[in-house]
């Protein structure tokens, strides 16, 4: 396999617009709302499919939505990807340069699922199927360092705190010997989806010793779906929490996957849905 | 035009689930989440879409989605939509018979615009394309229906307070001369697009004396994204309000369609961010 890092443009864009919105009592203010934006991908110039998105990391997103759907096995797959706010009328393009292509693309992107989220996520179909090949960590989560995610991810300055409107998701390490925790990335986006897929392309760029996945743990401010199980499986993170529920499906799959899922996760409370074997308090 | 009513199953199927789970002080709480199912929707024997749902009224929900994508114009084009929750290994099926076909639905299902939402939600493309076409009735919404729509939404019994991660979405009358706010239709889904998409085939099977545009708001729990204001212009709805703020694209479209959209709204307070000149204070 090719280990080279792919090339990516580092395209910026404002996260938020200020509007005037008119309150209760007919007076003025001045709000800040998230940006939200049109971004088209091009694989090899064959157009892929259209992201909505804040457009914090874009090159890292469609870096990970390829991944997530399983289009490309690795970074070393891709040899660039190039960002360009500007490109089209209705928004922005990003055109991604494999190295050796992708086989059968069309037939690998015409399934389509639509599921849960707050929207109607599209799954390439294909996804649930691999379910049973993912072999996750045997890990290990201590209390303590749980809450000493809740506690950095309170401290996080975020569009969400300036305007809301937006999910944000994060990846810590917890260190098996010192247990503490790290915050590694956090991005947001007004879909979590999009934000969980722009933490698997950061993800897939690191080295490998760098995220060892039994040290692994996601955070999300949104439910705890199947996707957002499924998701976090392929990126091979044994421990999801969420300010949130989850839903049944989200649970199933937790529970075949041997998954540990955390929900109303907020200060020193939290409810264990599946995996309270592995949490050591 | 057809004006037969479609012929609909009732399929049932519960909505919570009981679960297990093990909270901080490594006590065990029974805890209530909501379903989440797969529908697989065959129109004419082909296979069109998968969509993840709560499965409260999933005939209206296939409805309402052929028609929110634009693949059928009225419901006076579908003959039966027959589901069955048993139907196939991993879930339910929707089988849609419709009376003349879909032309061109190979073509009109291919192009994929994943959007925000919580998810990535899939809009068939055009949609955009269509915006322009779209003409609201010239509306106003007196700010004590407003009131009275919040207070009609705290007092309904739902999944999302037995059980969360779900959202909701109402549709309401607000009478021009009485000005009193009337509940017509609440659903609660796990995808947002969903609720809606199950409000917008509800409305769809009414006579249209009892659901006259320039009469009706809309409410929803989720953020107004564009894709929930392009679906409210759609079904003729010229408000929409939601407990969520708005996005850019939400804002921007709202703005071109002069649509009304009202956030943050709970008790006697909200933000109106366009269409402040249509509500009557």
């Amino acid at each position: 396999m090719n280990q080279s890092l792919p090339r990516l443009t580092q395209a910026r864009a404002p996260l938020t617009q200020s509007i005037t919105a008119t309150n209760e009592a007919g007076d003025q203010e001045t709000v800040s709302i998230p940006a939200e934006r049109s971004l088209t991908v091009y694989v090899d110039k064959r157009e892929i499919v259209t992201l909505m998105t804040l457009g914090v990391n874009p090159e890292l997103l469609v870096l990970g939505y390829l991944l997530n759907q399983k289009l490309v096995t690795s970074s070393g797959d891709i040899e660039s990807i190039t960002v360009d706010w500007d490109a089209l009328d209705e928004g922005g393009a990003a055109a991604v340069k494999t190295r050796n292509g992708i086989e059968a693309v069309e037939e690998r992107t015409a399934r389509r699922v639509v599921t849960t989220g707050c929207g109607q996520g599209s799954i390439f179909g294909g996804l649930l199927d691999d379910l049973d090949s993912i072999k996750l960590p045997n890990a290990r989560l201590p209390q303590a360092a749980l809450f000493e995610i809740l506690s950095l991810i309170r401290q996080q300055d975020t569009t969400y705190k300036s305007s809301g409107s937006v999910h944000g998701c994060a990846l810590f390490r917890v260190d098996a010997t010192s247990k503490a925790a790290t915050l590694l990335h956090h991005v947001e986006d007004v879909g979590r989806h999009n934000a969980l897929d722009t933490l698997a392309g950061w993800m897939s760029l690191q080295a490998t010793s760098d995220v060892a996945s039994n040290e692994m743990v996601l955070y999300t401010t949104g439910r705890l779906t199947s996707e957002m199980v499924i998701k976090s499986a392929q990126m091979g993170v044994p421990f999801v929490i969420s300010r949130s529920g989850i839903t049944q499906m989200g649970f199933d799959v937790a529970t075949r996957l041997d998954l540990g899922t955390i929900g109303r996760a907020l200060n020193q409370r939290y409810l264990c849905y599946t995996g309270a074997g592995k949490i050591e308090r």
